[in-house]
């Protein structure tokens, strides 16, 4: 059993999405969900999902006052709601009666408050963070980073990255797994002024750097 | 009818692919297909496109020796390979042989050829060139640019692509159309840092610019 500290003021549609989607998690994998926002908001929410015989003792609502919103700014936002559900459920991680926090709020505040509250793993030096998606492909999983934590890069932030996802890859049960630039066309030499700054960085790493690749690879 | 100078040499899959495009074209649009490229192999790609009967005349093939293939820097093989079947083909619409030239080849190579064939229509200021595609949406056709002329592009440049895409929308029939800029999100603030340097520029330019729209816009 996964002990998940849920944002549930986080998206588009909160909280009436994140309570609905914590009921199902429930119920298809038994994890325990911690509903983090504001009380009276997340109980009227998961008034409205039915019936939650057999679920219950897994759902529970944990009070946090504030919440982050979509248009804040992300730094300002974490600087100033020290109680918002997104700090709440970290520290429900940082203080370990959560193993994780999952959020589908501003992207930004995540970030901020995780790195505040959590720090990184030991070892990460990395000067940013960056956002891991893992996508279906033809001849199995691949991950795709950085997709959405970062508007700017700098060249050695994308060779940080290279590393950081190699590494997660082989969390992930690959063995060596290949690295590749995702670039405008495979040929050597592809690619924008920054790609170009990053590739000699990349190629010094101890990774299975394969060059560039496409979106249809 | 429209005269066009087809590069036959051009595209992942030629002379085949431009050549079989091209006979569809003509039997569809009547129109008169200049099939520019090596004589041979044009000749032999048009063998295999079985029965031409009542298109005939509507293809001609011109003869160009060299091709510039996919993998070749464009300026320096524009530089070098002066009768390639995009020089040629280009050369048709310089002297009003053709009205216009049609290549599926090397992206850089194409302009870098039109470039210096036709260069730029009176009263074109812009530094560079842009692509524009023209996509379905849901209330019409958007035009999108630069879709692939440019791997980095400068604020000022950003600037006059806004320009152009506002006049050429309304070549295609829009009065008044809306210019946007493609970002990570529709709040004002949001993108790049290229994009911050880039919007003052739009803001200034005599087009109904309406700030920042999302891929799914």
């Amino acid at each position: 059993m996964v002990r998940v500290a849920l944002d549930a003021m986080g998206g588009d549609h909160a909280p009436l999405a994140p309570v609905a989607g914590a009921v199902r998690a429930a119920r298809a994998w038994g994890h325990e969900i911690q509903l983090v926002g504001r009380e009276a908001d997340v109980r009227a929410a998961l008034r409205q999902q039915g019936d939650l015989s057999g679920i219950e003792h897994l759902l529970q609502i944990v009070h946090a006052p504030e919440v982050i919103e979509m248009t804040e700014h992300p730094a300002s936002a974490v600087r100033s709601k020290r109680h918002s559900s997104m700090a709440v459920a970290v520290d429900l991680v940082k203080k370990g009666a959560a193993d994780c926090f999952v959020s589908a709020g501003n992207t930004g505040g995540v970030l901020a408050t995780a790195l505040l509250g959590l720090r990184r793993i030991e070892g990460i030096t990395s000067e940013r963070p960056a956002l891991a998606a893992q996508l279906p492909t033809t001849r199995g999983t691949c991950v795709l980073l950085d997709v959405g934590a970062n508007v700017d890069v700098k060249p050695e932030w994308l060779a940080q990255f290279a590393l950081m996802g190699s590494i997660y890859a082989e969390m992930l049960g690959k063995q060596r797994p290949s690295v590749a630039t995702l670039s405008n066309g495979e040929e050597e030499g592809k690619g924008n002024a920054l790609l170009a700054a990053a590739v000699p960085l990349i190629r010094a790493l101890p990774i299975n750097y394969v060059g560039n690749v496409e979106g249809k690879d």
